[in-house]
């Protein structure tokens, strides 16, 4: 029998690869500033090869989140797959220091364990290349049934939909969690990930989603909207529950004919990497605790203003400290 | 025929696994703040376990000197040993990113790539427990006498005396570089590493050595003094050229009968790992630059206060740009 988890994040377990680089790097290896490029050995090697020298820190979206609830003081569980090498042990150990419950197995064979390289522009955004490796290895079997059913919330991210097995292995956990009565959360990671699961994604938040997480440029892509209000307008009827975040706008939360806006956290931006993941980290922490949905939106504002005053896509402080003094929660 | 060098660097190739930890944290597993210990893989996996989350860059005594002169604009060559695997990918690929020439082939068969944990305590110090791995199979072979022949100078890092095969690959270096008519010089590394190597080094110095550099607790260790005045006197008879440091006041050149001590350069201290490696990168670029005795020491003042100044034992901004700015150099 598992333990109580508040959250369980399921996700590419990725090993960061950080730099900052100029504008003109972006345009010579044809990047588009603020996405997420999934690239093969080939592509990283040759970008990687370019790179100015790097930092390397445990990200992945989910897992970042996973560290910011644990940050925060929550109990959270993370899934994701690595595989048996120095980059997977490196992943393994800074989740799992954090306190975050981590069993899924390492992968003996195949690809080794995924890496993004995280390219920081001047203006502090961000423009990923990410190789999947190992985590393209996660399948129906990796899903630990016990712990989706003792997690309040099963957290995925929408990058999961890039390999089959992947997406078949959080639709099974979607459905393991709704039969024990717990709650689905997903977040749409990235606009042209949206782009490239519109209908799915569109389906899911009508019919199996209870928490959505996503920020302006996504809801937009998913209802390919003008404006942020006509998003909104088109998502209102189809979801129980919405964080929306809007960078230095804020988030706004909806539930029902509920809206909850909240301005963003004042902070120095040095690297946007990992905002969105800590706003869910802050909104999920709050939310499985019991706080009213101002107070998730504020804690997860709160948890992106840290991760985006540093480099990396981890907090560097202690959260729950940062949260008690900030918010006096 | 090689290209010409300034400086050749020889040294423990070295990833650091960087986190910050309470003084508590040191005394559970035994460390000798401010230290370097050498640890086995068992000793490495058991204080990494208990470690938090941490980040990981290069580094390497003589590697953080030799990227350190790139930043300058100078032009650096480094030889240290890796495996070939992720972490030495990692090593080879950030130095050479910063413009370094590197050629030592990494190692097919045996221990990985070094490992350092460098545990960061809130008074700013560092302490490191390092797993030479894959370091300890350096030996003569991989000496290429063409480049020691074309740098004006091999500087060597002392930490290379705890095995002998890498201690016999720098001594024989150090002869093909005076045989080439070109200059020695040695870093003391560490007053423990001092304390294990004394009477060596002290021939050393006598003998072999151009260009020393020391810590105040170094050189007083070496020859066993209570004050660095009475160390300063012992060495004075001995050696051409020293560099000593002495944190925050300054440091202290010393050539025949002149001296010339200078200020450190005002910093805020966050971590002092490669202070000492930055100050050497600082002085030998302006050794080798033609450069007064006088700016040869600021210039490491000023690379060893950048490196202060953040975590991570290589510069973060760029060493020619802010000797410029601050030396008009």
């Amino acid at each position: 029998m598992s333990d109580r988890f508040q959250v369980l994040c399921i996700g590419n377990a990725i090993v960061d690869i950080i730099a900052r680089v100029d504008d003109a790097f972006l345009d010579t290896h044809e990047r588009i500033k603020g996405s997420m490029m999934l690239v093969d050995a080939d592509t990283s090697a040759r970008i990687y090869d370019d790179m100015p020298p790097a930092v390397e820190r445990s990200g992945g979206s989910a897992g970042n989140t996973a560290a910011g609830i644990a940050s925060l003081g929550g109990k959270a569980a993370y899934m994701g797959k690595v595989h048996k090498d120095q980059l997977g042990a490196v992943f393994a150990h800074d989740i799992k220091a954090v306190g975050v419950h981590y069993g899924t197995e390492a992968a003996t064979e195949g690809a080794p364990t995924a890496t993004s390289m995280i390219l920081v522009t001047p203006d502090a955004e961000r423009t990923m290349s990410t190789y999947l490796g190992a985590c393209g290895e996660l399948c129906g079997s990796d899903i630990d049934d016990d712990v989706v059913a003792n997690a309040d919330v099963t957290y995925i991210e929408g990058y999961m939909w890039d390999r089959d097995n992947q997406k078949e292995a959080v639709l099974r956990a979607m459905d393991v969690a709704h039969a024990n009565g717990r709650l689905v959360s997903l977040s749409l990671s990235d606009s042209f990930c949206v782009d490239r699961f519109r209908d799915e994604f569109v389906d899911l938040v009508e019919n199996k989603v209870d928490i959505l997480f996503a920020n302006e440029d996504e809801i937009k892509s998913l209802y390919q909207t003008e404006t942020f209000e006509q998003a909104v307008d088109q998502l209102r009827p189809h979801v129980k529950l919405a964080a929306l975040t809007r960078s230095e706008k804020g988030s706004v939360v909806m539930q029902g004919d509920e809206m909850v806006a909240v301005a963003a956290h004042p902070t120095p931006v040095v690297d946007t990497t990992g905002a969105g993941d800590l706003y869910a980290a802050g909104f999920l922490f709050g939310y499985t605790s019991g706080k009213s949905l101002e107070m998730c939106a504020k804690l997860g504002g709160l948890a992106a203003a840290e991760v985006i005053s540093h480099l990396g896509a981890r907090p560097e402080t202690d959260l729950a400290a940062l949260a008690k003094k900030e918010l006096a929660v």
